[in-house]
């Protein structure tokens, strides 16, 4: 139904609310397409004129101001006019009233909007209730998904490493809350990657994760042997309950990358970041920057790909419209 | 003396502050180039270049993402530079310091300002002092006025019902606490409607509403007998003292819209709202967007025929300037 | 060691952080720069396309909607994209984590920051760790620097009483806390200017004002005796903790500049200030805008440095990145 959702009938991209689901065809031209839109926008003027006089809503129930300036980058850089709305989820938090919002923004013509709530499956319920000519992309539904976040990594890895099918990656720490666990799980098995870990205390690690395709680690270093690509999280303290909660210091004690663990990886691996991190938590402050880490080429990344789902869902219709 | 602040010595439009004294035919054109703006911003590209260049400054002193954005987008439609600025109306409460607000934006050679004041006559002040090339236009003004709210109303029944002349036009709620509904009613007037009613509680008429052209209904349904047009009110219940409050369910039981009273209605008439509304108050949820509601069209006509003012402010004098 | 941070190895304006030993004839080049922009944006449409495609982040750790709002007409002037970056200085006090959100940003591809936080020498930090390609505009660091305003200062100065070399300067009020001031010395200094004056009370005078160029004056007439040019400042009472605080009233008597006290100046000195005014402290209300008075036109000014300044950091690599 996701995908049903997420696809127009003519199996192109028409909403983007989870990796889950997504054709592998089309999450491979997602990856081209931002490799065309990073090289084109490689110069000292990085404006293309695909979405032109497209509206682009930036409708934030959850301030992230971090992200929204990564989507409101992209939008601009394609040349769309984009609007930032920071909305208290509180004064909307009946299904009906964020019916509201949708449907008010819809009528003023807004092609796009960026959706960031944290109730997981808000994505979804403006994607279903979405007139014809507006598209929903999904920047982070509570612990569901956040679909560019995984794109991104995708990219990222085949950029360095080339196609998932043959690597082993690790994905680190904080598995319960993340919505970016659950989108590079989806799109690693979409690109036929075989061998997925996750490595955490088991109190960090989700129910039916191994269901969706991954290997459960509860010691650090068995989970790193022999990896490719080593996927840190953020530790979300914030969305802790206090039993929950571990020990920062045991943390990084048991899962924290450090030098002398970064020495015990393959000579070749990488170690990526979905930002922003928490120095001497999930990292040693000083491998932030290092050479193997990813970590800034993830955001640069992270314009390309949004400007290649948005430029997919609006600029290619503009004809048909 | 609104009059001669609203019209340059050639009669165009220099202000637009209030509906209150607006010569018909320029209403007429506003209205006719609201037209024009939406046919074409009908397609993909919603971009015009009629103000490439202009500087736009959303002056608001009151927060109200609704209808900033509303101005935001119409602003960027015509290809205008618009800078936000949320002020405390706390530190600006003397006059004179409104008065530095407004003359440092002015130096900055900004050439409209959108205003949004919780104070009567804040648009006026604003008029009165502006440099010769700087324009106001006013966002709504504590309860005295919303020009551009009646200007869409008027555009949407003008669409629906043709010239408001020989229509029944009833104006429902709240109307002690609404800018709306004296800008309705006093554009209504303008356009020769011989019909206005307003229907409410006694508690929610203010003095000298008679005096406008209204006829005053204390119940709904000889209120809303025959008439073409239903606009109903938000209840402004932030707005009101305890003792002046009305209890949600019995001003629903007495005044709100629910599918029963509807079916009353002459069959074509149609129902309006300002938006947001409250579910349950004003009118029954289910009532919101059915087919009969034209609150969403409101919001597509609020975009054009504020397009339509900023231009013929703005870009009918791009040359003599 | 600033000298080699601001330039590049040809000489070029690579970063602006102070005014302190910024070449005389590249500081004239910025002036000229500026007047050479006002005159090309005095028309209806104010859009030059000379930073088309640029991205310009306004990253400000400190609430300035009158500054961040000069800087964003600047950049939209010169059709860069402007993203408004609101940060917390709480959330990122530690210098790691300010150069995570610089090091972030840059991975959007930011080509300029400006930057505002409250800590003296942030601005610095960045552009000592800034990539090749990024550039850092000082937008005011604590009580350190504000170069922007040191040029509009200068920028005004030249406009109205011609090269500052044979003119006297009085900068009166609130040194101790005046970045500005600071920045107005160096400034003029630079260009040659001998009769450079701070006029307040001892407690409002830092130490070591004497050893940058300027003459110290404990009592208002003396210090405005014969000049061209009074440089008010505001005086920030928010800075200032209970003993050092003057009474407003006494303040006003000893140092506040009146109709009289006007009359006794040179009869064509002008007045200035940074603003906003404090009324009828460091000025009374109705000289803020008597024909004396460049305030209004030290806005417009700013606007034109603030485009200079980006126009050459960027503008004119722009073949070579």
């Amino acid at each position: 139904m996701t995908s049903s959702l997420q696809l127009d009938q003519h199996g192109r991209l028409r909403h983007l609310l989870t990796m889950d689901g997504l054709p592998r065809q089309l999450l491979t031209e997602i990856l081209d397409r931002a490799a065309h839109l990073a090289e084109a926008t490689s110069g000292a003027d990085k404006k293309l004129p695909n979405l032109r006089g497209r509206t682009i809503v930036n409708l934030f129930f959850e301030a992230s101001t971090r992200t929204r300036s990564t989507f409101e980058v992209a939008a601009k850089r394609l040349s769309a006019d984009v609007i930032n709305l920071q909305v208290s989820s509180s004064s909307t938090s009946k299904g009906e009233t964020l019916l509201d919002t949708l449907k008010t923004m819809e009528a003023m013509q807004a092609d796009l909007f960026v959706i960031r709530h944290d109730a997981s499956g808000a994505a979804h319920f403006f994607a279903e209730h979405a007139a014809p000519g507006v598209a929903i992309l999904n920047a982070g539904d509570g612990r569901h998904a956040h679909p560019t976040q995984g794109l991104l990594d995708l990219y990222t890895i085949r950029a360095h490493k080339g196609p998932p099918e043959n690597l082993s990656v690790a994905i680190v720490g904080d598995v319960l809350h993340s919505r970016v666990a659950r989108s590079d799980i989806h799109g690693l098995r979409i690109l036929g990657c075989k061998d997925i870990r996750v490595v955490a205390p088991p109190t960090l690690i989700p129910a039916g994760i191994e269901q969706m395709g991954a290997r459960v680690f509860h010691q650090l270093e068995p989970g790193l042997d022999g990896v490719d690509v080593v996927i840190l999280l953020r530790l979300q303290t914030e969305r802790m309950l206090g039993a929950f909660l571990p020990s920062l210091g045991e943390f990084h004690r048991d899962f924290g990358l450090t030098r002398e663990r970064l020495a015990k990886l393959k000579p070749d691996a990488v170690v990526m970041h979905p930002g922003p991190i928490n120095r001497g938590v999930e990292i040693a402050g000083e491998l932030a920057y290092s050479e193997r880490s990813l970590i800034l080429e993830q955001v640069a990344n992270g314009i390309s790909v949004r400007m290649a789902v948005m430029d997919m869902i609006l600029g290619d219709r503009g004809a048909s419209k």
